[in-house]
């Protein structure tokens, strides 16, 4: 792969000056108080399509002859990459085919099919559906989209490194997530280039750290051993040749953040900046709130997406509430006769425990005889709060189980 | 009550202009497809606390005397004007005590407190705080803040009308939520003073419709059956001064939506705009997709706040996705024997309905013997395909209960 230089991404800028927003940076008060510096937001979740990927997909697209465009494009994916290109292949004036896995969530079927494209189900995971779509392409003569692995592709993502140091001139750091690395490439590139001083940082999430394992020369982990909340960077393999070209040189270190990390930035972006934003898009809030980076005085966080699915949601508001000890579920053995009930109610209200669900579990495992269980789902106001409603609730009779 | 002028509304934006946040003001592609016409979304949920009350307050609160200031304020309220009094008064350097019912969620008396109030929990319901707080600013002779029964809390809300037309010269239609009537009256008198082509339309909840009925010379039902999910616009008892003063004569028409509707709207902000919104700030959104006005070329919704609980968050959107066919539950009693669930799980797969939960309910009633209620909940493409799949559920040998 040729490596792409700072004139490709100001090409790229060009190119998809007309059909693509600059979208909005923003301060964030409550970021900032929270990491100490100043913090602002660049939000890709209020890109068109709900992420970046239409970017690098655009300016592919868009270099292509007017042959390949009515020949069509081909791409697979389960999620943001699939709404870029199809909505970029409708915009550039091309045809566009995209493969999905069967899994894959109705509503970006419908809404990949929305913006144009055909779309077929194949394959149970991502690297089928890939494999499926690669061979196509090459059945029928159409261009394949590579998500990242393409310098078309790359100095698209890059232009918001360009729109960043246009509104912020002095900025002293960059937090990018890293999924395949087309979004740190590219945005590392300009920044390196045009203020070098500024530093770049990239997260990827735990349960898919191949590059961060390719960055600190650790042995890399392919398990992915179960879906994460960021799916959107969920990438298996890291690809040697994007860490050689662009990121050994552009990118000053690469932590990865847990589901706990990612679930409680998600709802600290939800709640107090009032934006959503999908798990890959808040790894880097979720990185600064917890590393110990220098990130100067002023910070800039690629909020790289917002397309998360609305039952995620609840689930991920759930944890996100756990983690900080607003939310707690406990599974209480106590005596089953009458008055228990009110003995424990009465302990959780004197406690200002808020009860938001309660039943009684009769077939429960690890019970005494005479025994019940009832589960409590209930609300506190944080961990030393959530611990002295538990000691009450020992106090009254109960029994922990879990 | 004296009526403000104009003129009130831009002293009063000479005032906040230092402390008190301009807020975006954001053209939604996604609400300009669903309405039909250009819609902007002038965003008081990005405002300091996360709502309009602010303006109003802060106003007030800069109108005293030093030696008032000194004695300090009072308000009652279990939400946004108790955040929006307690940070305007620490910014105008006033000291704040804030009444709240006993109930308030514990992050709001939190965010109050850490906005610099003494906060007193008293009362059942609102009215008893309010009564409280008022006799209390009697007592020690501090400044009752009312929410919007005060010129100056009119003029503070109306400057939001003033940065719209900055920013639309050309506006057509402007829709507002109502509770008390204080945001409506400020930002209609603002537009139909400067503007007087362009509608002003309001939104009242349907449990707290009172503003709807005087409008509509109706029979005013002060019966609020059970909490809305625009608690922040649940006000019990319209104000017949604020309807003659400013209502009547600045509003084109007042409408209700239901609690279905305001779900399904705040559902669709969160999942096509990404922006959080709480339920008093849907309301305008769900007005404008159900009802037939005549909005023009260019039309504002005022998205007044976003302070919503994240547990409610979770509630809304099963309802809202609910309401548009997108997720099910079914109780479908089948044969207790093995085999019966395989049948079942099959039809649903062919027919892409994607299973979220399901478990067995031996104990439900109404089961006749040898049969089993399945609780099943699932994802469906939309009202056709929900049909389609309670059919085929029904097929398989299912008998759906409710």
């Amino acid at each position: 792969m040729t490596p792409i230089t700072l004139k490709d991404i100001e090409l790229a800028r060009e190119t998809l000056k007309v059909e693509i927003d600059t979208t909005p940076l923003f301060h964030s008060r409550s970021c900032s108080d929270l990491i100490g510096t100043d913090v602002f937001l660049k939000l890709e979740n209020q890109q068109k399509t709900g992420s970046f990927k239409i970017r690098g997909a655009f300016n592919k697209i868009a270099s292509l002859t007017e042959a390949e465009k009515s020949v069509g494009v081909v791409a697979a994916s389960a999620g943001n990459h699939a709404q870029g290109v199809a909505l970029a292949a409708s915009l550039a004036g091309a045809t566009s085919h995209i493969v999905m896995p069967k899994n894959s969530p109705t509503i970006k079927i419908q809404s990949t099919q929305a913006y144009g494209a055909q779309v077929t189900l194949h394959g149970e995971i991502y690297d089928e559906a890939f494999k499926y779509a690669f061979k196509l392409a090459q059945e029928r003569g159409q261009t394949f989209i590579h998500p990242y692995k393409d310098p078309k592709v790359i100095a698209g993502q890059g232009t918001i490194g360009l729109e960043l140091l246009d509104e912020i001139h002095n900025l002293d750091s960059i937090v990018v997530p890293i999924g395949g690395g087309g979004l740190i490439s590219g945005v590392g590139l300009a920044i390196k280039t045009l203020r070098p001083s500024c530093k770049v940082y990239g997260v990827v999430a735990k349960q898919a750290s191949g590059m961060k394992n390719l960055f600190h020369q650790e042995k890399v982990d392919h398990s992915l051993s179960f879906p994460s909340i960021a799916d959107g960077i969920s990438v298996k393999e890291p690809s040697l040749e994007m860490y050689n070209t662009y990121i050994k040189q552009y990118v000053d270190d690469v932590v990865a953040v847990d589901e706990d990390e990612i679930a409680e930035a998600l709802v600290f972006l939800l709640e107090r900046t009032k934006h959503v934003v999908e798990g890959s898009g808040a790894v880097t809030l979720a990185a600064v709130a917890r590393k110990k980076w220098d990130l100067g005085k002023k910070c800039a966080l690629v909020v790289s997406g917002g397309n998360i699915d609305l039952n995620l949601v609840s689930k991920v508001i759930e944890r996100g509430l756990s983690k900080n000890g607003r939310l707690a579920r406990v599974y209480l053995a106590v005596e089953d006769r009458p008055g228990t009930l009110t003995r424990i109610t009465k302990a959780m209200g004197e406690n200002d425990a808020n009860i938001l669900d309660i039943y009684h579990d009769r077939l429960s495992p690890n019970l005494r005889l005479r025994e019940t269980v009832l589960n409590i789902l209930f609300e506190a106001k944080g961990p030393e709060h959530l611990k002295s409603v538990l000691e009450s609730l020992e106090q009254a009779g109960g029994r922990i189980i879990r």
